[in-house]
């Protein structure tokens, strides 16, 4: 057999595909503006583009990229678009993309200190910087008594902190015996959906995650938290863990931490802050006193792949006691022994989460940091909330439209005064139109349209052609149901 | 403020920069070989190269990519080097890395269908192109009753699928009351320490996996299985889920998987089967009775990142029920509400995971495949198994080593009959000198080394440098224990 015969992609044949790659993308960057923002395809239509069999002999480079461009590209949302003020942010951005295209290209399993030392010892020092720079508790701080990681999604930093409050909790049986029952945590009717599906997962069930009411601004009553620990603690159940939320999904409806923070300690409860979008905020000082009361969290978490211009997945996580989450995750099975792991001068993340395997993932961090720098940032997280505010103050002023929130930062919740089918009406419009997407959250029981502004390229323009869109919507929408 | 001031790098930047990344991928390619294969810094090197603060200001690109080469680059342990055998491999490949850079630059989130169509259905139509490409039962169709989705990792799929082996067993109520205490799983002593991990994430408990004794060749006993089982059921429990698998990471051991299926089928068991590495040389023929019965299984996984020269991450999941595991893991918060999902006539990935949001990762799934075709790829699987053979057939032959367990395709376990103390020296000493990477395990209570090929570009000459290597450092340490 000859030595040197290869299906491989040599690395000249590389250099010129990746250009072509790199080429693509920059051009997509440049024309994603004029492309319907969510797709317009129907269910089925991409696969019955796609041939039925795999091919049985290698095709060249161009035919996939050609395909790239016919039959993906019209299936794609474009959450790059600028146009894009749906759900929260995913945003990528020039830094991002290459320093994740380094991390495919060095293709590196950071399991273990030992399997990659710069895989490890970048993100923790990344993670440092940015408690500095997010003006976070020092006790997060790896050369303190916790530390940071990046989980792949606020859900797994969520399931990652039930469950270390759930062994601490139980004194660390429940990893071994499993669950009896017990456990209660608490949220309130306004927390993200991932914590339901932690307690799910966790065995601790979702009827033991307690919903607790919120205020007119949709924040948790921390006094109805405290009721109802009481009364758990009565029925001979074990109160573990609160999830606070900087910024809920639904409304970014900010909970009064300090207050929350101040039950837990009473009740020896875990508190968990789940700021998914809205952390970025943090980096301006301005905008620091929406979590006051954070330095009294066990364990704390925002995605730089939503508003920090760090392409998905990125989720920064931070526990105050590290030996609680590691001790919570732990295992060493033979095949994973090392020297560097025995010395306990490591740290090795796989006990820090709940895959082993892991990604190079603090190299498009650190690009993203060092290109914006700290300036860079803020400018940007600034002038977006900016245009909120700006586009908060046209609806306002509008006499046939409503806030159905406050708007502290970057996400505006407003409805058109005719009811749900208007507002129906007027979001499907919009989206079917592919000029711009949004969509929507229920509050107070209405239908209510949510415009969020932070994909990486959002400028003025863009929110002033919305606003007019949505005008343009809600007259046809009010001729329709007249004529109707 | 002027409209256009920003901190973005522009496209045209992008395309600057990116070809300059690009250039230093497809170099490191070239060189990869060249460098120490385990990275030789010590602890805390890597962090006291970087600045204690972040920057203020943005930094040129060219300084960032000149930290890569001078900081990180030592800092790395080269799976991408054809000299790393140790572990199981994780490989990369110019398809793979392309493919992963256009989801990078695409940024899409598929946590929905209708949040980027292709996404979903890319990703369940290349799961079903490797139904066939692998011989996999065609329950796993999506056609049929089941499906396949991409997980980041084969711990987060044996974590799936315990958690519906667990629902399926309690008629999906732990996920509303919790855990009792009460659902047993099975695994092997050899089993991946990702299961015990996935019974103590669940609530199950470590102790309620019971761990069954293996044979001779390091495959479980199924007889032993059905008695723990009986056991288990006369003592009130719930005996629930199994996990098979197809070659062991400590061995390559191939569990019975027809005869345990038939203690599942008796007792009524959920059947994992994880084919983490060993999975992808189904993609011959001639390997697929290694995996007998696995039409039986009702769950099953392996890692295109391990040996499919896919870059990580990158784990196939099936399961023969999709709708035992969505209603497993299904929520639906009202912000995430649309028309395609309550049409039913999609599929929506965030059921199907841990996570709720979800990278565009079939991208270089089909990049790979299309490359390569099922030729190329059967090509590069049968070259490493041949040269796992070779390198088998010399140990065999050298009155100094020995083997310590069945090679039945890429991974070689063996052991100079020296003793523990010898292999270690061996070991560490090949390790040091950076020529190559391997790791090891411990078989019959003694330290064996373990040499796995299957990292994209190892060719026969790798192999027999490191068969030269072992033998040199063989010497040396037999010239040192003689000494001593």
């Amino acid at each position: 057999m000859p030595e040197d015969k290869s299906f491989h992609m040599t690395p000249e044949e590389f250099r010129r595909y990746g250009h072509a790659v790199i080429d693509w993308i920059a051009d997509y960057q440049s024309r994603v503006e004029s492309l319907p923002v969510l797709s317009q395809v129907k269910p089925g239509e991409i696969r019955a583009s796609l041939p039925a069999n795999p091919p049985a002999r290698g095709e060249a480079f161009a035919a996939v990229m050609k395909d790239v461009e016919k039959i993906i590209l019209p299936g794609v949302t474009h959450w790059q678009s600028p146009n894009f003020f749906g759900y929260f942010p995913c945003n990528a951005s020039g830094p991002g993309i290459l320093g994740d295209l380094l991390s495919s290209g060095l293709g590196v399993q950071g399991m273990l200190w030992s399997t990659s030392p710069a895989c490890t010892e970048l993100e923790t020092h990344v993670l440092d910087w940015l408690v500095s720079m997010l003006g976070l508790p020092e006790k997060f701080l790896s050369s303190s008594t916790g530390g940071g990681v990046i989980q792949d999604t606020a859900s797994s930093a969520a399931l990652c902190a039930l469950l270390a409050a759930r062994e601490r909790a139980t004194n660390y049986t429940s990893n071994l015996k499993g669950c009896d029952g017990r456990i209660v945590a608490y949220a309130s009717t306004q927390t993200h959906s991932s914590l339901q599906k932690a307690a799910m997962i966790a065995g601790i069930g979702s009827e033991n995650l307690r919903l607790i009411e919120v205020d007119d601004r949709f924040a948790m009553r921390a006094e109805a938290l405290a009721k109802q620990i009481e009364a758990d603690k009565r029925a001979g159940l074990k109160p573990s863990f609160v999830c606070a939320t900087v910024g809920t999904t639904s409304s970014n409806a900010m909970d009064p931490i300090a207050e929350i923070a101040k039950v837990c300690r009473q009740h020896n409860l875990w508190l968990h802050v789940d700021a998914a979008m809205s952390g970025t905020a943090m980096l301006c000082p301005e905008f620091r006193h929406l979590q006051n009361g954070v330095e009294f969290a066990d364990s704390y978490n925002f995605n730089p792949h939503k508003w920090m211009f760090t392409n998905f997945d990125c989720n920064c996580f931070w526990v105050a006691d590290r030996k609680a989450l590691i001790q919570t995750l732990s295992i060493l099975p033979e095949y994973l022994r090392n020297q560097a792991t025995e010395s306990g001068a490591v740290i090795d993340y796989r006990d820090w989460h709940i895959q082993l395997g892991r990604r190079f993932r603090s190299l498009k961090l650190w690009f993203v940091i060092r290109h914006y720098g700290v300036e860079g940032l803020q400018y940007h997280i600034r002038e977006h909330v900016r245009l909120a505010k700006q586009f908060a103050a046209w609806v306002r002023d509008d006499k046939n439209f409503e806030l159905a929130a406050p708007a502290p930062l970057n996400l505006v919740c407003f409805r058109h005064k005719g009811g749900d089918a208007v507002n129906q009406t007027i979001m499907d419009g919009l989206n079917r139109s592919g000029d711009l997407f949004l969509t929507h959250t229920k509050l107070d029981g209405k239908l209510t349209l949510r415009l969020c502004i932070g994909q990486t390229n959002t400028q003025a323009r863009h929110v002033e052609n919305a606003w007019k869109r949505i005008l343009q919507e809600a007259e046809k929408a009010g001729e329709h149901s007249r004529s109707a």
